[in-house]
């Protein structure tokens, strides 16, 4: 049975609020339900009320939402789970990141991609950069991760990888350089806040990518009273559009498979 | 380089039409575009165009979507991925299906969970357990899942399992058995369709589990041109609730954990 | 030309605030654009720039919005203006409303039926009824409007009315005064903001009415930057659920009609 | 008590099949549930089933819906109704409205500006023209609308409208008319249906206007069967963009107003 331990991550909840913190010993939880002693913790089971406190282990959306440090906008989990399956992530697939940003793709990528993948993350800012890395050396499971403080033009890699993802400002100024990374009919994914962005995006896989589509996913949380079934009072109303296309070589060689019409 | 093999699925695009396809020598595809021989194809690459057919390697996606059969409605992409992150599926996780139904959520989930997890899925309807036999065997990448034509309540195993997905018409008649099956603070999901379900698994989940959500999930698709970007005219308006909530005990010890208030 | 007048209401706008005020002289705006001196606007145009700030003359949906006192929670402009197209609503329309609450769909519904219509609404709790008489006081364009402290249930009319709308907690309690009082055929309108009180009214309209329809509106907006169109990052998630049926005659006389079939 | 008269239209239930129809003597209605003789009905109440039929009075909505010949696409009632009040409809008004189309917003602009109101539309499409005139003509309660096959550029008023509507392509060519047409303040209202449009509407309303709102409404329907509470399977995913705005004077005279800052 798994127990809470020193330098574990946990999730106390108190009524609506919601807190995610490390055991250490020494240290306590000062919250309205009273004072937690973290060391009072340590060999106890998750999963289990403390006075009036709740406590869970973290789960990876928990460690999304609560624990990496956010330095930009991250990709929420409604759209970065979906982007996972779009993508084909699995225990092995092999994945390149253009804009590692905050590393909360980062770290799912490398949750999903597994102790056989790998996923190799680009960010041009240093301060990102950085801030991604403690996100992933604090929070990755596996050692399958590189971040690269460097532009992804300069890169290159012999083995082709399974999938792309993009999420910078103008994502379509990559889209050739994640086409040179990817293997055949491999999935790209791409994220962007305006249509304007998506317009931009369009025209730029307009060649040497098949199979486009443009997806936007809404979340909409129930309030959890069971006499009265009904929509939260607000949601949050866009994060980005989505956008996905396959690897598709532009011309087809006249011996490429036998065709009569 | 990986290249089209004989007994590969292979998803085929015509225009707007999309195909899915096993290569076998001596079959051909018949379709608007011509006929497209598969004998042609093997050693051939993906992501292609041969003739006038684009032809690619089919995504996870595609075989929830297309390559799998359904005898029972399933759980969409939309749903089916952000249940994973919600259940903190990934190579490792052993996870409990209670409902079967056509397997399309069990082939994901055993994609997720990888070599190193594990997947029992239960369905008493004989019919749809084998139906869903039969989409496994075909698609499953790892040999981690296990199909059981019973009832779970009759179901014991040594090792608690990481997560639960419940997905019968009354899920709350296996509540119990699930938190029975899961470990401490472990998540566990389901999918009802109607707003009258969602009462009676908030009624049920009132004891034994913490951190009760419910969630629902729209997807807007949009057309693909850059001078016109507007959603789709039409889309899925509803699929189903997804609630979900964390194991919890329901009664703490006098000694668990020391609080001062 | 009209121009801004002693007592009128004016919208005034400030970068992103806006606000609601009465032209009152001997009164200013002191706002972060400067104070505006109320005497000095009189005789001057609306939708001009004063200073820093812009004055509009209030539309029907800013006094909805911004000048009605509310005590209650208000049907919002997507609803309303809804609601008031299925109920028919057009000058000479005679509409019954169970459930006055803050007066703003009172108020709409005033607007709508116009010089030659009517208004006759009930609202039992005395201090709802008060401010909302001090609403239609202050704001209807015409004298067409009867708020009523009491019950429908004593309530008797020569002529039947052209519509009902309810909006109370148990609106299946008033299914049949409601009936009652509004002529064959004739739409009835009623909002609740909780799934399981649609069930409640799917049972109440089983009898006595036909064409029943459940409809949630949504409403989204968008930043308004050309560069960068995109939804706002939240939105209202949920106001309530809208319920539509017409009054129908249970059982049809045997001359009813001639039927071959 | 009304009834059903010669020439009336009616619209005709069955089961989940409407029918929208004229009372025409010896003419009938030929339908699953038998023939319903038209003769038969007149004299009788509406809001009764006769035989398996049920048959209402039609509503506005009706009418838009079921009654109108279309020969363009209409805007719908969840966005017209809203239309309707971001310009402050109600009897009295007087409207221009840019791109009659096949009427149906002209038929609503008709019955909301009441007997007191006025609605003039442009339409150059002479085909588009003489359709929207007959829908007219069959539908209109009051005489106070008016159709013309011509450009707005070309026309002059010498009272100003108290609000605009444009539904046309390039609407951002006709800003400049409408913000000629209407008086200070006045709300403008305009429809597209891509993302693209917004952008050159955005840009067209930095001058002349102030107020821009960008909005989209978003319909669901639910199933009513009381049990089984849940949206439709599939809804209307788009329709179109709304954007509104009020005229706004460009430049602040000096001496509009007395600011002190």
């Amino acid at each position: 049975m798994k127990t809470i331990e020193e330098n574990d991550y946990i999730r106390i909840i108190y009524k609506d609020k919601s807190y995610f913190k490390k055991i250490i010993t020494g240290q306590a939880f000062h919250g309205k339900g009273g004072i937690l002693d973290y060391a009072s913790l340590i060999g106890k089971r998750y999963g289990m009320r403390y006075g009036r406190y709740e406590v869970y282990e973290p789960t990876i959306e928990d460690i999304i939402m609560y624990g990496l440090r956010r330095e930009t906008q991250i990709v929420f989990p409604k759209d970065s789970a979906f982007i996972c399956l779009k993508l084909g992530l699995r225990n092995g697939t092999r994945i390149v990141e253009i804009g590692t940003g905050s590393g909360a793709m980062t770290y799912l990528f490398s949750k999903m991609a597994g102790p056989d993948g790998a996923v190799v993350s680009f960010e041009q800012e240093e301060r990102h950069h950085r801030n991604a890395k403690k996100n992933i050396e604090r929070f990755a499971e596996w050692d399958n991760t590189e971040l690269r403080n460097e532009n992804v033009e300069e890169y290159a890699c012999e083995i082709p990888f399974d999938a792309a993802f993009i999420d910078v400002r103008e994502p379509w100024l990559c889209l050739e350089a994640a086409r040179r990374l990817i293997r055949d009919s491999a999935p790209v994914g791409m994220i962007v806040p305006t249509a304007n962005q998506i317009s931009d995006l369009l025209r730029g896989l307009e060649k040497g990518f098949g199979l486009v589509e443009v997806i936007e996913i809404l979340l909409r949380k129930y309030k959890t009273v069971a006499e009265r079934v009904r929509p939260t009072d607000r949601m949050i109303a866009h994060t980005g559009y989505l956008v996905f296309a396959r690897k598709l070589e532009q011309e087809a060689g006249e011996d490429q498979g036998s065709i009569s019409i």
